[in-house]
């Protein structure tokens, strides 16, 4: 709290990805596990995903949404219903072939029982969902289907990081199926601006709503949006897609309906989708070299009390006054719930505790020892800012609301405030080459962060482009300036400004 | 609504198997998928689900568990690491053997890139949390560590009923380790007790808790305990289990710790489960000749309200009526969280409307038309009871939670009624074959119910019984006289009656 030493080794400066992990590994929040590329989200970790999960379904209900579940396996034939979509997702998939494990004579076992069919541990769902739109369809009547499902699924990533990328991860998937096309593209961009409401006003960091390019869609999808937020190293994540799938798969499953004129046409569909990776993002907005940093909103506790019973003569009056503050607190409203509060009552150094709690991210810490209790006041600290300082029990309780509606409110002036920064318009193929790889020439991971700039290329241009700078095209934001220009790759004109960065 | 002929075809007493997928169709919760066994649960089904996690999960949370996750995949190896737990599970697995599709040349695909070790899609996961457990316990001070995982979990089960047994099901599984075996066995106990608490005061299910008979356990515990319900078949449904694993585990998985002297001892475990078989469960609790009966307290709605719009001078008014009604009751408070309320404004013949409520379960359907809203009234309906009649808006209002209340112990009592009724103490061999075969010679599916009878065989002795009558020792109640006696099978002395059944 307040020295040099930081609790992080290495720091953000010295060695971003590694204290990605260490910052994980501090908080507690995730590692690796014995099987290839997936993680065990601890509870630290996974609680900030309860909330992540909470505050979303209730967005998705508010928008006419239910959820339902659909099986976790795919049979090989129903990817391939898709063309693009099979080539997509082929090369990486976990595949299961056999339902019985038999002693191999060897004193282990091996497979037996072969499927006639191997199944698809499923990747994404749009295919097998398809088959029960299918079913479920026959007129007019019975568009829109507005389903969301939460659900694992699986893709063989050959490098993996916690919560960025795993061979198996959590997510939501929404699947709609619409009787006109304008419908459908209608539902494609309400789900992005639920995610970028979420994104902002939530997880408290900021994103850029665009379209992504020919080469970056979804495979499948005749057009693929995306939130993009900056990370403190400037990297971009996409954090959210929605797709508007066009006829594609209703053609692929067999999702017709009559119309009201008695005509049988295909469906309009779309799917959207978050994952666990939105985790990740919460820890490279917001942390710090002390470790995790958490916007109050979704933090799994909002408020921790330290009871310092050391020095005390009577531990007993100091923790019924700590857990009268509890209940004081626990009495109020604070995102949709009561607020959380933990007493940490463990019997180890009061340094440590402390310390441990902001390695956490837990955005008030309060310490209460008998000198505290004596003037009817806590010692608060606040994890955003460092600030501590004596507080009146009934002020702080008077205000804890405020107090953490600031904390989050200066995590998203903080994070705009970075992203504005290293934000810059790009107007030229040399400025570009600078502002990616000319930054600092012993560190080639820093770099100038989001180039806006024109964009008149080919698909085969951007990827020539993304092989030789290591930068893609993030998205063509829907907002913001629709400033003509010319492309300073190729010459050509260009309706507005791009995103180029780096990315996750 | 009252006539001779149901809603369902056929009715329990025609064809008891049958009703059960006729009651789930028509209130349109899940239907089997294309993949073999496995089921889509569809939103009425699901939101159900969503329910019952919801008040299981505040129930864990209260009782000091906290959740998390661990890989859906399971290492051949790590199956073998408990004899008892592989022979179990061995026999019908998803294995994963491949991680990638190519081309097979003939415009298909075939499973490409053989994994070094093949991968089970986890069936239950001691085995895989076992392994971090053992990283992360070292001393007694790590202990207990008490996680729940709301997962999904995959059998490959022969012969598969919606809900019931599907190949594919989601559970919970709360995994935990201690420093003794008291302990563990404390929390053995202790979450039999929270699964017993949420069937009878949610489900509205009445249990017997008890021990299941060696032969019964689940493969690699030492003691297994479950809750078991009668349906309205008398076949009796295990509802959930909760098992003391004893050391057997920990020696697998190496969970380790220094205890208190400073000695290695490996820690002790417990494991308890409930499933979307919980769903199955209320459906035949308490669903009738005329569709789906739910616990209100469950129920995805508590309150459906029918305008009656087609001889309405000013249908906007009734509408209007009808949303305030709305408000006023999802203003209330019911089973922790807002009452539930939908209007259903689908242009379609009111009695269809009316019927498609009472086979989907809604507790209580009120009607309102022109008259009632002249008269400031509704006209109220009770799934349960049938019961229909006008009462005051106001009144409704007052007593719309005690009504609630009202069914939800209705239920319970009726369900109670019907377990007492085809529950019977048997004390010769006669009588029990009579009890269990020969009350209906046509109707072979027709038995008595719960025998309690003395026992006093060996499992061999126990397996030839189950054999011969298609009857098992459902468990050994913990509660209840324990009136000693003889075992009328093979005269062995017996400590107290066991709970014999034909079952699900």
């Amino acid at each position: 709290m307040g020295n040099a030493k930081t609790a992080i080794t290495p720091t953000r400066a010295d060695d971003y990805p590694e204290w990605y992990q260490q910052v994980i590994k501090a908080a507690d929040m995730a590692e690796n596990s014995s099987v290839r590329g997936c993680m065990v989200i601890k509870p630290w970790g996974y609680t900030l995903w309860e909330n992540i999960q909470r505050a979303l379904d209730d967005m998705f209900k508010a928008t006419g949404h239910v959820n339902a579940y659909f099986p976790l396996f795919i049979p090989k034939s129903f990817l391939e219903r898709e063309a693009k979509h099979v080539e997509g997702f082929a090369k990486e998939c976990a595949v299961v072939t056999h339902s019985r494990l038999v002693d191999d004579g060897q004193g282990g076992l091996k497979p037996d029982s072969p499927l006639e069919e191997p199944l698809i541990v499923r990747p994404t769902s749009e295919t097998i969902i398809g088959a029960s739109y299918a079913n479920w369809v026959q007129s007019y009547r019975d568009l829109p289907i507005l389903i969301n499902q939460w659900a694992n699924v699986v893709r063989w990533e050959m490098r993996t990081r916690l919560f960025l990328r795993t061979t198996e991860f959590l997510w939501q998937e929404g699947h709609t199926a619409h009787a006109t096309s304008e419908e459908a593209m209608e539902e494609t961009r309400k789900m992005l601006e639920v995610y970028a409401d979420f994104a902002e006003n939530w997880m408290a960091m900021p994103v850029i709503k665009g379209e992504k390019t020919e080469g970056e869609r979804f495979p499948g999808a005749d057009h693929t949006y995306s939130i993009e937020a900056m990370m403190q190293d400037r990297k971009a994540l996409q954090a959210g897609t929605s797709h508007f799938l066009g006829q594609n798969f209703a053609k692929g499953c067999g999702i017709k309906f009559l119309n009201e004129k008695g005509e049988q046409e295909f469906a309009w569909t779309t799917s959207w989708g978050v994952s666990t990776r939105l985790v990740g993002g919460i820890i490279m907005t917001h942390s710090d070299d002390d470790g995790l940093v958490l916007p109050p909103k979704l933090a799994p506790k909002q408020v921790i009390i330290l009871p310092v019973l050391h020095k005390a003569d009577d531990p007993g009056a100091i923790l019924e006054y700590c857990a009268k503050i509890k209940a004081e607190l626990e009495n109020q409203l604070f995102a949709n719930r009561a607020l959380q509060v933990e007493i940490d009552k463990r019997d180890i150094r009061g340094g440590d505790k402390r310390w441990e709690w902001i390695k956490k991210g837990a955005p008030i810490i309060l310490e209460v020892g008998p000198r505290d209790m004596a003037q009817d006041s806590v010692f608060a600290f606040r994890r955003d800012t460092g600030e501590k300082k004596g507080v009146g029990r009934a002020e702080f309780i008077a205000t804890a609301v405020e107090r953490l509606n600031a904390i989050q409110d200066n995590l998203l002036a903080r994070a705009k405030a970075h992203r504005e920064e290293h934000t810059h318009k790009i107007d030229s193929k040399d400025e570009f080459i600078d502002f990616f790889t000319a930054q600092n020439a012993d560190r080639p991971e820093i770099h100038g962060g989001f180039a806006m700039s024109h964009w008149g290329g080919t698909a085969e241009e951007e990827d020539a482009l993304a092989k030789a700078h290591k930068v893609t095209i993030r998205c063509v934001p829907l907002e913001g300036e629709n400033e003509t220009g010319v492309c300073p790759f190729t010459g050509n004109p260009s309706p507005k400004r791009v995103v180029f960065a780096k990315s996750y």
